[in-house]
């Protein structure tokens, strides 16, 4: 059990009027134990209580690290679980439980009547999870670093008459020779008009001279999450896209510049996006500058508009303005960002200069 | 909406005693309009009740296909989603729910006083699936055909020093030049002692001779899963392995012989489990004999000695009798089959005769 991140959570708690949780996301599991077991259907979950109490329910028939030295109530198939757990919960006080805790167990908790009431508790893991301590900065930092070498391994396999899908089977194989733990989402490669769609379903599409090729890939390591986008033109390139790359890149340099504890994501949304707006593609960047991410590849709290919300040290989050002439081009340029106490660390070293690949 | 579909998950509802439900399994979704929409974290339901009538409540953001002929009522983003809802149940009956339904829509839909009652109701949908109609068999059957000559390709690239994990990338290209959806689950490629784990997770051990190759694989096409092991020897093997997987192999033809409406599934694993028992291996068939399987790779219902329920027309299931002796040798042979009125159709073709692969 991590003391420090239980006691951050245990604060959060306190300042949410949760007396009590039940915590069953696997990786808010794997955030304070260190140890990640996938339930499958099973039921899986660490209790807490206020008084620093805590206690893991656990299925005999999981396989379980020697280091996960957290208190254990066994269960097996045929045991009534949800009511072992009502059995320990304190029915006197509020419980809290996850937002992803399904019906089959929510349901069977309350017959039990585990809890005076039930309250989606899961902030309370988001804003923990939210400010990365050391370890965890040094496996985002670790994971970007990865990352950036498979960038440069995957660039130089472009070439003439490839297919989108081909390139997104070669980097599983690159990320496997650099020994990362695998995908942290589907690699989005879209070559020329595909470039400009926002998600990009990886197809059979060929590369061909002219093309834009938007490369937007992640891996894990040690359970953090990469993720990281950069645009290539193949063969050669015309003098629109090249005013749509540098317009990129001075929103995302605007962006990133900014970054320091105090500030407001919205006020960084608004930098890039004034950078777009002034050198007239306002409409053609349609979404959010960027989202946080640790364990997953999209955590609670992004970087847009809607967030007044202040940057605090430790949080890591992407900065990826980007500009999408439909049908035509796609240009996005994306960096996972460290927020230090005096500005930001960048995690990502590719080189962000127009590339033409020859 | 697929009448007929909805239909039998409407008599489900009656003789459960569920009056009206919400629906939000995608899978569950995909079985009753034929659209599948990945909700990602925002809610996606269908509601439907005793009267015949249904509703399908969709984000704005969400991109439906056309042929998706049911009636919808759209949110955004900025809408309380889980009001309108609630506006919509009878607040006079129980509510059925899915079993996956998460606490962050079912707390609300409480709070709103949605329901009477709130009640898992996945059995209705779950015993609907179980009986695939003349369109699911025929797409469960092309998916397994697809998976055979997928299997007849991986087996000619097995060669000296390939590692597990190489040849689990190259089926993931087999399957993509076969015009598969993907996979259905995280291929097994096990080599050796390997073989002997019942989920080994297929890793960079590399072939050599004498080793067991067992090779559990399966794809995805228009929704449905494939799902077959065969086991392979390197080179050569021994007199004891030869006799392992004659055992084996009998094993599963015996419970595949005896597959028809009315007998249980209990039967089934107990026909398996007495020729390996009877050939002295019982303590290592360590699993149940099988899985339902269909639009999930797992679907609700075993075939198992604790699975007292009848085989019925229009049940797809795998019979995968297996044998491992740890740390040396495993042994696996797994069909999918299909329920027919007077027997069982085997879906699939790839032999299961003993093969040395040179």
């Amino acid at each position: 059990m991590n003391k420090k991140r239980l006691d951050s959570v245990l604060t959060e708690m306190r300042m949410n009027g949760i007396p009590q949780m039940l915590v069953t996301d696997p990786l808010a599991i794997f955030y304070l134990t260190g140890s990640y077991i996938e339930p499958g259907e099973r039921f899986l979950g660490v209790y807490l209580n206020n008084e620093g109490n805590y206690k893991l329910f656990i299925n005999q028939l999981f396989v379980v690290p020697e280091e996960l030295d957290i208190d254990k109530l066994w269960y097996s198939d045929t045991d009534d679980c949800m009511r072992m757990v009502s059995d320990f919960t304190d029915h006197t006080l509020p419980l809290g439980v996850d937002k992803m805790l399904q019906a089959r167990f929510l349901l069977p908790l309350m017959e039990q009547k585990a809890g005076t009431a039930y309250i989606n508790g899961s902030k309370c893991l988001d804003t923990a999870r939210a400010r990365k301590d050391e370890e965890e900065q040094a496996r985002m930092r670790r994971a970007s670093q990865l990352n950036d070498e498979a960038m440069t391994r995957l660039q130089r396999r472009i070439r003439e008459d490839v297919s989108e899908k081909e390139l997104a089977e070669e980097l599983v194989g690159i990320y496997r020779e650099l020994g990362a733990d695998g995908l942290s989402f589907e690699p989005i490669i879209a070559f020329g008009g595909n470039g400009a769609e926002g998600h990009h379903a990886t197809d059979g599409t060929r590369l061909k001279e002219g093309d834009c090729i938007v490369v937007d890939i992640g891996c894990k390591k040690d359970g953090y999450c990469a993720d990281m986008t950069r645009t290539f033109f193949f063969k050669k390139t015309e003098d629109q896209y090249r005013k749509i790359y540098e317009t990129v890149l001075r929103a995302n340099e605007a962006a990133e510049a900014l970054i320091r504890p105090g500030i407001r994501f919205c006020d960084l949304d608004a930098a890039a996006r004034d950078v777009i707006g002034q050198a007239g593609y306002g409409e053609y960047f349609t979404h959010r500058l960027g989202h946080s991410i640790g364990l997953e590849v999209h955590e609670a709290g992004d970087v847009s508009s809607a967030n007044f919300n202040i940057v605090q040290p430790g949080m890591t989050f992407s900065i990826e303005p980007g500009i999408y002439l439909p049908g035509e081009v796609g240009v996005r340029i994306e960096d996972l960002v460290l927020v230090k106490e005096n500005g930001c660390e960048v995690l990502n070293q590719f080189t962000k200069q127009l590339l033409i690949v020859e």
